[in-house]
């Protein structure tokens, strides 16, 4: 749930100062050579550390740094954005807040619930269960927050309870219709559906733990019938993906859209061979040698690209294939040739070895046979 | 602001339904053979015209196709995504919720409002003006509403008059920040601050028009401090960039990155010539012609494409340059050229023709003084 604006800015980053994050693929984004700083923060006080927080931000921008301050969700929703923008300009330093999806709004989502609809309400309020004295119980006007039409409390799962008894007691029927959900958005992500009269015991025999999203009022209902993301078919399903690294995302992206738990454990990896000689002696001076090949054959995908890539670095490029026809075991090798500006002479049907054999005996026989016939 | 994976169902769209667009290069996104739907709405009552939306969804839906209904913002954040989801669910049809970035959080954020802050609130509600039944007045608990920290009303600029007095008679300090923003986070958006009980002519003096957002509460006051969008330094320029389509985008992402309005007025197009014979001459058979070449120069990154399709049509490729050299005007045609495969033998440093032959000159003389020493 990444925007482009925010992809935008990870791409361009010098420097990434991060919290806790659901998601670490993130980071990937940021290029290699930019410094990545960790300032996470999880449960109980840390008003201390916000104020490093702070200091960090001016510390990096004022050396002339692009500096991005990643948080999940929405910087200005419970995110002390604020607090971090007001020390940025106090300090005279520039910056742009760049919004983004909040929890608030994207969990209850994945679990089926318009926080707004026409036949219940057109109010809804976001609390935070975190006060800024972490002493003192949640102090909203709670006899307010109970006329309003739905509530979603974040990080609040300690005060549920506390919730609960308030609401009732301030005049929300005890039959109002509540939803928890734990890791909204993410694979493991579990519902509880209730009502504030029973929903505290529901979430201890189910126990569901932090981090949750608490949905207070009529609309938490309709999770029933518009649930679709635990309606996946490998929702709940966990699924190792064993590529190399580099190649593994395509399919880890498509077992997602279908709601598995992917997890990436790369067994292959692919890295120059121990010694170029063979492939360097077959290229021969700025690839000269190569003239005496009537067929190049490539039999994957990487074995295309670190072709090129030492035909570079012998001084030549594709014009030493001039004498060459050109063969790939299967479309995907193929449109890989397709990038470097070749059109393959052939592409075998069975994608391997013996599919390319067959392959070119049959293209030779044909070639023959047109060679009789136009000679 | 649109999120990654909302690009992905544009990108796979073989329909889109869509409302009136704040962006209308979304749909720029949709596969060009893809349907496109418009059931904009702007205003007054269309209860009537909500159920023909249903009704189409479920139709395109129910031919197999992949409908993607683009709307701008949150769908379940006063979108009526959940009236849409319901039909769905009604008939059969499976769908996914794509979370966005709403308005009502985008906007103050564009504004320098932070809509929580520990010293301020832990509260923030969403409102809208557009109620269920139109001709009634905005029906909330008005007195509710007034103790919560932050209200963000959207869709409600008729209201503002009846939206301040209401709030003031149900408590709300008449000294309560307000902020008006008009077309928030686009390049002519406008903003007036002040407070209830001023906010109402300071918005009449200013002429300001729908689409707004008005926010309510302590935080309103941040803007004086945290506004950025409209600190930009080309922030209020309307700026007219009239290169090629294809060729448009990347200087236009860049002054908008600074704050500009870009009005894209190609007065270039880019096309095939009348007649390919002289190139068609030039390459032969094959590309057998090429051969009688030393040197192929490439003037245009068009250039370099044009011709290697060219070559692709005439069922040869790069294999066909063999014997040629390769210059080009400059480093971005270079960069093209390279990623047909070819590493060029020749770059310009004056991005000009006579840049051009000034290389090759001293190229020339440099390849017969090297010729001579070698042989």
């Amino acid at each position: 749930m990444l925007t482009l604006k925010g992809r935008e800015c990870l791409l361009r980053a010098d420097v990434v100062v991060y919290d806790y994050l659901a998601n670490p693929r993130l980071l990937q984004l940021v290029p290699i050579k930019s410094k990545r700083i960790y300032v996470g923060k999880k449960g109980s006080s840390h008003s201390v550390e916000q104020v490093q927080i702070n200091a960090l931000l001016v510390k990096e921008a004022c050396k002339g740094k692009v500096v991005v301050r990643l948080k999940g969700g929405d910087p200005f929703i419970f995110g002390r954005g604020g607090e971090e923008a007001l020390a940025l300009k106090c300090a005279g330093v520039n910056f742009e807040i760049v919004p983004g999806v909040t929890s608030a709004i994207a969990v209850p989502a994945y679990a089926g619930i318009p926080l707004t609809h026409r036949d219940y309400t057109s109010i809804v309020a976001f609390v935070t269960g975190h006060e800024k004295d972490q002493a003192a119980p949640m102090s909203p006007d709670w006899s307010a927050l109970a006329k309003i039409g739905t509530i979603v409390f974040l990080m609040s799962f300690g005060n549920l309870a506390f919730i609960v008894e308030k609401l009732i007691s301030c005049g929300k029927l005890a039959t109002t219709p509540v939803e928890v959900i734990e890791w909204g958005t993410l694979p493991k992500q579990r519902r509880v559906s209730g009502t504030l009269s029973n929903i505290v015991s529901r979430v201890k025999a189910k126990a569901i733990r932090p981090p949750t999203i608490v949905v207070v009022g009529d609309v938490a209902q309709l999770s029933n019938e518009l649930s679709w993301f635990d309606q996946k078919p490998l929702f709940g399903k966990r699924i190792l993906v064993t590529r190399s690294r580099h190649q593994i995302s395509e399919i880890a992206d498509r077992l997602e859209m279908d709601g598995a738990e992917v997890l990436e454990v790369p067994t292959i990896e692919f890295c120059p061979p121990t010694s170029w000689k063979n492939l360097d002696r077959a290229i021969g001076n700025v690839g000269q040698n190569l003239k005496k090949y009537s067929w190049i054959l490539f039999t994957s995908a990487n074995g295309v690209t670190s072709f090129f890539e030492r035909l570079k670095k012998k001084g030549c490029d594709v014009r030493a294939l001039s004498s060459s026809k050109v063969g790939a075991i299967g479309a995907v090798t193929a449109s890989v040739i397709a990038s470097y500006g070749i059109h393959p002479d052939l592409v075998a049907k069975e994608f391997r070895s013996e599919g390319l054999i067959k392959a070119l005996t049959e293209h030779s026989k044909k070639a023959r046979g047109s060679r009789l016939k136009t000679y």
